[in-house]
């Protein structure tokens, strides 16, 4: 089953993905509908008429998540070719909610940085309230995933240590199309990050060191998660920062970020120095 | 003039400190008073009987701010005296709105950490929606400070470069007792932390390399503040991480965390290893 929230202009409305269109479930968007305890029911009963929707209509798949939590190095492959050991722990830190846009909006690059990235990340949506849940639990209050593109402003990373200022850049980030089930998902789903039909990014998700639950598990011990929130699992190798020489997002180009089984976000960017 | 938030039976409700008590404004927090622009004519307008509020009764002063933005090293002194160079640029880090407790709110020791230490911060509440805020109107959007302890699971902090995972434990961070408006602090305000009567920070907020003005001003350049946002503006010097031999938080301490003008966080410390 895969869930989307839609604009209207009476607000957000849960619809649920069909071939050919959406069918509505009602008004809201998927993280309110996920505070329900019944709401997989409620989701997979909605049965009115097929409608489509235009693209930019999609929002964030949870446009106001509480916490959004994203994660550092976590592909195997990526870690290891780059020489270094696979991490104990999760490297762990933030973005806002005002972060977000929807899965086909505009990134317009902002004028203050000239170094921004993109990473293409698998990223659980949250189901359920859960603290010290142990991986089944973790597993279980998994209400899906979606496709995060934890876009980055380089130069605004790197200026101290902690990455929080590269990463949280008003209106940059996009998610969706939709929350896909768990069943959705194959072990090995392939990600990838195309930059104009480039492919930058191309990895596996089964090539995650920390997977879904771990995290959900991990995170879990130290703040309760609740539903809506999101866990972005990290990126693999690829990224433009990384390149020699380096590369950067520049204006009139289109993002693609896709994972098999769930969709793609399509990104034009726009703005900066072109 | 200061503002304080009430738990009560029916939910939150606003109120304003008086000598000998407080006046009762609404319902609601202080994070929702200040979304509406006339909050400082509603808040001075109260004009009911004064009342008790039993200590354990006040709230974090914004329960559920939309952003919790902290800043690393930014006391200058302690920067100049550990040898370092003053930063060019603030180091940024995020707390989830989970980690918050009440002025007066026991902190328990989570048991998978051995290393909770203190931080006195100086805490500016947003009081105006700004994005790309010049230093004056930055410094209008500040609606006050209040007091945070940014209580700190340092094992877990340096698990990995990025802090957030010791940074926001649930249930951990003293924010309070009130919103104090800027008239009511002086620009070289006292400020510390005290455990067991014993000083371990003591400073001036004069001593801020980035002041409230520059990091709203800062902040905003990549993201809007709203109002009820809270920025803490980092610590100084004394904390027991850096101590000879190390020390931290332990079952039965109490913390007190002051700063001349706004008043003070009593934390009873309970749990861990005793």
């Amino acid at each position: 089953m895969k869930l989307a929230t839609v604009r209207t202009e009476d607000g957000f409305r849960v619809v649920r993905a069909e071939d050919g269109g959406y069918v509505d479930i009602g008004p809201g968007d998927v993280g309110e509908l996920l505070r329900r305890d019944d709401w997989q029911s409620v989701a997979a009963a909605a049965d009115g008429p097929v409608f489509q929707v235009e693209p930019d209509r999609l929002a964030p798949v949870v446009p106001n998540p509480g916490k959004i939590i994203c994660v550092g190095l976590n592909y195997r492959t990526h870690i290891t070719e780059m020489g270094r050991e696979l991490p104990q722990y999760p490297t762990l830190f933030a973005k806002y909610a005002e972060a977000l846009i929807g899965p086909n909006d505009t990134l317009t690059l902002p004028p203050e940085s000239d170094a921004v990235d993109w990473e293409a990340e698998l990223t659980v949506v949250v189901g359920r309230r859960v603290r010290r849940a142990d991986r089944e639990t973790a597993a279980a209050a998994i209400a899906g995933y979606t496709i995060l593109n934890d876009i980055t402003a380089r130069d605004w990373q790197f200026r101290t240590k902690e990455w929080l200022q590269g990463k949280t850049w008003e209106a940059t980030t996009p998610v969706g199309p939709c929350l896909a089930t768990p069943d959705e998902l194959a072990p090995d789903a392939e990600i990838s990050c195309t930059v104009d039909d480039e492919v930058m990014q191309k990895s596996t998700i089964g090539d995650l060191v920390f997977d879904a639950a771990d995290l959900v598990s991990y995170i879990s011990t130290m703040i309760t998660l609740n539903p809506g929130d999101l866990i972005a699992t990290g990126t693999t190798g690829g990224v433009g920062h990384a390149r020699k020489p380096p590369r950067y997002l520049r204006n009139g180009q289109t993002v693609v970020t896709r994972i098999e089984g769930i969709g793609e976000l399509v990104t034009p960017v726009r703005g900066g120095t072109s």
